[in-house]
């Protein structure tokens, strides 16, 4: 497959908003130069420029775009157009809009918005992406596809709840199967026919937990097979070229990942991962130390899902329009968050846009090219300067994240039962954000970390962390006790392995396997109002938990922390079990995250995770990320806060963005400032 | 009628989900012994396994769980199937799903959500009924019926609407006599024809109050007809056995106890009350001794129904799963608050539930056993040592609550209508939470309190408060007059007697019969916001008041407490009235709890109104509640603290859970205890 | 056309609720006497009693309201029912009801819900409005149409999407001028056939700006041309009787004045403006006094609409019954109240409601007459103590606002396109807030102020202060810059002149007359978080802008204030600009209002804006407003604080009020005091 051959620097661009407007066109051009841009995303949202009516194509201005990108040395990443059909194909094929979860169908508006399932919809988009890839595809600039544009949202039409039921007899095969898989005998809600299967709605069903997490699986799946539909006719016609679809990276805040699809099952069926980035910098509630800490954790989480290099397909060089409050980031922002994602294994950094809108929802969305028209504004002055350091970082194309020991489990099967769970409180579930404490310690610590799947191996790593893992299959269970048996070291917490696959509770009390490898029972969760405490004591120290205590019943284990308040005081709060050649931690409750570093410092030590450095930093605000290939390795250090940080230098270096030499001795970094230092 | 001989304990027991593990069943019957249960309730929710298609009824499994019950002693509360019906129904009779009242009909889902009027669904609850009757009916242990589950809620089908149009000319008789109660000159909406009568709906009319008011009425009697129907068909066959259906209590921070139905009317149709009982010990926002006040008086508001002892039919005893916090009692607050339940008139302690549902939506909810299927965890053994206090209890079965001297009124179409005031300020009215303040010191100091409505006799008491008595008829003001006339002692408050039954205001100012009693005549409200005070003096003490300050022009009347800020400085905020043999006060302000306490404090010395006893407490935290027959008295002494409480025995008395002798002295009670004394 | 000849007062009259209460109807006009009630307004919603079934109409009862009214010397001013259609027209004609956006048409209910749009809902408006002018249009106590009532919402049925596609076509004539103004390109929107334009809706398009602004303009055009249908029809059979409908004065917390419609153009139908007054005194979240001044702001706005005097259609003798806490005025309130308005212009003081309704929503709103029929209480005594000095004002009843030097530029279609905005923070963009800020200082200082549209004359004024102009047509630049030239004096602020009439971003900066006479060009805005600040330093003073801050690159202007944090630290925040005779100011941050009246301190010393007067006040809470004839000006000096405040006089005046002589001399003034005095 043709290979991208160095960092891309471009993004999003719809010149046909701007057909009548040929030399803002070739102004663009002009300006892609200055700002190094050397890649252009074209074609997303452009259906109904490129087939007006039906069945009645119009190519010519966007081969006109390829010549001039040629022309140029610009690289052409290429969407199909399904983000958003056509009035005309709302108008005669009604059945392409999507209906709601109260059967109420949708008007024409809006983008994202047609049925997954719809075999007109797929007809009509696998003809545009014939026509594309038979008339682009031997373009020399055409270096990707990129499907579609952020997936997400369902569907509630009749050919929906029909898949649906298709989808569920190829799984259940019975009805008895199904039966007891939703345990319907209770509220009598026994199916006696496939015809009563109905998605979950406000009007009907809510309530049945495995038919909710089904709907979510299947939402998901579907949705892939549509993008599948696309990507067989691109894999047919041009073999050559990679595909991705642009996945979202959702907000700090949230509570999980992008909730609408399995984006671990999804990225198996892409080339590349591509994703969306917008932190929210400058925000009222964290410092910017805190955000780049969540942005490292979203870039190791899509690294990850192919553990390897990435591509960032959007991002903004200043503000968005769609947060609350929009705020520009300041001087030096850009180039530090773009530098990070490199770091952690990007190997593209793309905005939406190139050229904003003149009009309609994001017209104010920030971009390279602005409504003045400007070369000379500090922000497209930093859009090139990122360019101008992409080209300085070629050397390191091909290094990879530096291979990490420690692997955090995150499951989407259980974040969507996580989302549905009615045993805890929903508003302190908090699984995503749990995830990242659990990660802000090894990040603070530039250990790097992997984010794993249930379906990956073990054995790559030292130590795994499994927090709040709810909805455990046997299967997984299993593979952690043998992982622990053959030397590894597993942390795993409160409300962990209370149901199956199913969404059943476990009978008996815990699978066998999870008893073995942590050598404790858990007998009762005390769930907390935020103001409520539990206290906890170490031999060297106390704390407070809050959200969550578990009392547990000690088997095999060690206590390592009791509790000293509440019934359960003088019962165990953390344990610590030697399973064979390894051993195992159970953290009953939540602690902050002072505490858990304290917690993590032994392990660390203990099991030597820390990467060999010869730069040493003094405060966490300076985050080391490494990229290394056999050649070299490459230090990314960044200066987070909005002070003067200063780092050491213990070996002499070279600074790959000046080509400098770094020698021993003690630097100043201002803040937001970026090095690549290279050993 | 058959008598239940012995205090019930036990619950919803579904063994319908556990058919196709038999060894389950089994060990649960064993596991009832442990626990002491005696009771189980069962058919709830089974309709789907007692008809799995149309007039295919299934009663093998049924019978197999009577004669498991039969063998160890256990007796049967069965219950009617029709608190959710199969979806074979739904399917072939669409019209027994409710519609909502935007008019879109619910599809197939949850439970409770069948149309009450639907005469199809009439006729399949009776023909099954019928059966059940016919087939258990004989049965030994079949000692009470429980109709349907927790009935509430609306529908607003054309069935519905209809026979909301019936009830109304029932009612009106003429168009005219509609269009004067409901003022419909307003706003242009005269009814010009009774087909125009729908019910309130965002749709359409919101802001008619008689309308409104007249719905929920509807409503209410719509329920217990069909509640009727369930319950002559089991009166027809089974005579002999008593029928109940489980009320539910709310939640003490609601604006009321339960909305949908008016249970005062309701409670006449049950053969004896029974209710479903959450409080929400270890909340974050009351300690555990207020808390156990707001469950106090929901205990006398069921007790006072039927004047009777009563049942919980549902309880847990641990958490719930549906609280937004969903903790676990704390070790000894199960057996609190059962034996505080009995001490009010339960003589039953059921569980929701005896056997946790292995999925769907309250597999969390507690019970008596778990999915570790263990006999040994602390809550199993919480529920044994209850059960075995209630055997301890037998001798005191047919005691009952001591007969109150204190009645506050507590009426339904007043509670309805102020839902719906718009002369104040919604979020302020807070009906229940105002009558549970008054409540609080007669608890605090206990003395016994009945609710009554306005049909209750008033001359059974010494003392009668009529607490925001918005929605007053002239029938109740008159009773009032003459309960006070013939030496009765009355306390009425602010927001009183300003409409009549129809929703009409008085006019010409309040009704005679108030101002006669009062001798005051309310001129103005002032409506505070949150922050805003008025200050107010008596003789002895200042105090400010919230939320509400009557204007007051006084006539007969003596001020006892005036205002000394606002524009109403120095007129009267509380007055004393002696009308003829009685006296009434009227409140005309909001005031705190400690305020009232030294205004309730000279009435009960007044009053004469403490209950003797034997055993003095130091602290509110412990309580005393009296259940006596013709025999006895049994002091239910309860400590609702979470720290060590003590109390005085001046009369040597019996413990009878114990059986031990308590002399003369002075008893430390610790956290959560409970003694039941006998005399 | 027939003048009104006195200060009305009076009020919503519906004596149609008492038709079965004679004594009733003779009591109220025995207590208009009382109360000096000159004026009754009635026929709002009285359609069900004017033609209790089609085409038979019913007018007795309004003839003897009428003939009475004559008796005793009381103008009439009649309603059209239009606001509210009866029963039966609902159920023969469903069309007259409306659809709301998801596309569901009402039930009948509620009032103001009929489609504007309805061929038949016209015909039967005009055929009543016919026989009600031929009827009473010759009578000789008739004054005044009053045309609905509070016209507002929207209808989203066939009929209305037709007309809004008519509307469009007009506009735009083509649809490739429709899809450029709708940057229809964009997420593939582009329309290929008018039947494709559908309003915005949840179902389908809330994204494309042009649409949404269109759409309401449209919904404001045709509620205009709905009045116009009806206005038609009274203009022809009663050419002498001025014509009104009341507009609605919102709250002062709104982010907009009435949102629904353009009144700047509805006023341009009306013959007279008069509009619904209801500030919120003793709210919690502000003082009286700035209570105030928010209500002063919109009588100026009201004034505004045609620069004329104007009437209080609806306000309150005491509470309302609609907002969440509904305090009564305290003594004193009302009578500050009404004289405030007239201050600014009003020559009527009318209630809603005269006598209160017995039943429905607003039985408890305050009334002169209320349910206890008395006419000894406080507030009958203070409607009646207003009525007795409006007649004492007779002299000024042509007297007019002191003429304004200061405008401040209120536009529609920006609040509109400010309402939609995505570039900042929604929850911070306070359009309306702002204007009131600005607007505060000018208040304080008892300075007239002027609110004018983009069509009114600039020339007029001294000063023009234009606020966050964000949609700002070229036309109003070139006005701007004209008015600037010929040597006005501008205060423009951040967001202002980002986008044109079409809601499309201005192409290559500012538009060039903005550039010219600001000097300054805007470069980015810095949105801020609600915590967040940025300092500033003038040359003697320092402060703290919020929410907003723009990034200015300064051509020909002067920097008088410069940020000193940030990025942009050192760079202008507040500009002056000389450019040709006049001067521009640019306010690039917002800042609180202590700063902002330093800011206009030495403007109005340098304009000579304040109004030369004899009477001298020693804090904001006295305010001084004038109203001036030839022969007269009329000082109206109001203390609106609720302690006693001093004025000082310093030239002989008469006290209009009580006769008596107003010499030179301190005077104190008590709560809520108000004064008119004479020169």
């Amino acid at each position: 497959m043709k290979e991208i051959t160095s960092f891309g620097h471009g993004g999003d661009y719809n010149p046909e908003q701007w057909l009548d407007h040929p030399e803002i066109i070739a102004q663009d051009f002009e300006y892609f130069k200055k700002a190094h841009i050397n890649t252009i995303t074209v074609g997303i949202f452009s259906w109904a420029q490129l087939e007006p009516s039906e069945g009645n194509y119009r190519f010519d201005w966007l081969d006109d775009i390829f010549d001039r990108a040629e022309k140029q040395g610009i690289n052409v990443i290429l969407a199909t157009p399904s983000g958003a059909r056509p009035r005309w194909m709302a108008d005669q094929y009604p059945e392409v809009l999507r209906v709601d979860e109260n059967g109420q169908r949708n008007l024409f508006g809006e983008r994202h918005n047609h049925c997954y399932t719809s075999p007109i919809y797929r007809e009509k988009i696998q003809a545009i992406d014939r026509k594309l890839a038979e008339r682009y595809g031997q373009r020399s600039n055409l270096v990707l596809w990129h499907v579609s544009n952020e997936f997400g949202g369902a569907c509630y039409c009749d050919l929906c709840q029909n898949a649906f039921r298709h989808w569920l007899k190829e799984k259940y095969q019975t009805l008895e199967n199904l039966n007891k898989a939703y345990w319907a005998t209770f509220w009598s809600h026994t199916y006696t026919n496939w015809d009563q299967v109905v998605a979950p709605s406000p009007r009907g069903d809510q309530n049945l937990l495995g038919l909710n997490l089904d709907w979510h699986r299947f939402v998901s799946d579907q949705t892939i097979d549509f993008y599948e539909a696309e990507a067989e006719v691109l894999r047919e016609v041009t073999p050559d070229i990679k595909i991705t679809t642009n996945f979202m990276g959702g907000n700090p805040d949230d509570e999980h990942v992008f909730f609408d699809l399995d984006y671990q099952k999804f990225a198996e069926h892409v080339d590349i991962v591509s994703w969306d980035s917008y932190p929210s910098w400058r925000t009222d509630n964290k410092s910017s130390v805190q955000l780049a800490m969540n942005t490292a954790a979203m870039n190791d989480v899509m690294r990850s899902l192919k553990h390897d290099n990435y591509m960032i397909m959007e991002s903004t060089p200043s503000q968005v329009n769609w947060h609350p409050f929009n705020r520009p980031k300041a001087p030096g922002m850009h180039r530090m968050g773009a530098l990070q994602e490199v770091s952690h294994g990007a190997n593209a950094i793309n905005y939406f846009q190139l050229h904003q809108s003149r009009g309609s929802s994001e017209m104010f969305h920030g971009a390279v090219i602005g409504h003045d028209l400007r070369d000379d504004t500090r922000i497209f002055k930093e859009v090139a300067q990122v360019g101008d350091n992409l080209e300085h970082l070629q050397p390191a194309l091909n290094a990879k994240a530096y291979p990490a020991k420690v692997a955090i489990v995150y499951d989407y099967d259980n974040m969507w039962a996580l989302s549905d769970v009615r045993n805890y409180a929903s508003q302190t579930i908090k699984y995503w954000q749990t995830i990242q404490e659990h990660y802000q310690y090894f990040w603070e610590h530039d250990v790097p970390v992997e984010f794993i799947s249930t379906s990956d191996e073990l054995t790559d790593y030292k130590l795994v962390i499994d927090p709040m893992h709810f909805m455990m299959t046997e299967t997984f269970a299993n593979k952690l006790k043998e992982y622990v048996a053959e030397g590894g070291t597993v942390v795993g917490t409160y409300i962990t392995g209370q149901v199956d696959e199913r969404y059943l509770a476990y009978i008996g009390g815990w699978p066998q396997a999870l008893h073995d490898v942590y050598g404790v029972e858990p007998i009762e969760t005390d769930t907390l109002y935020p103001s409520q405490r539990v206290a906890i004591e170490t031999g060297q120290a106390s704390t407070q938990a809050h959200d969550y205590a578990t009392v547990l019943e000690v088997d095999q284990a060690t206590a390592i922390a009791k509790y000293t308040s509440e019934w359960y005081a003088d019962t165990a709060a953390i344990t610590k079990n030697q399973y064979d050649n390894g051993q195992a931690y159970y953290v009953g409750a939540r602690f902050d995250s002072e505490f858990m570093a304290s917690f993590y410092d032994a392990l660390v030590t203990d099991l030597d995770l820390q990467v060999p450095t010869a730069i040493h930093k003094t405060d966490v605000a300076i985050h080391i990320n490494v990229r290394a290939d056999e050649q070299a390795s490459y230090y990314f250090v960044t200066n987070f806060s909005d002070v003067e940080q200063t780092f050491t230098v213990t070996t002499p270096m070279q600074d790959l963005l000046t080509g400098t030499t770094v020698g021993v001795g003690t630097y100043e970094m201002s803040a937001y400032e970026s090095k690549v230092l290279v050993k």
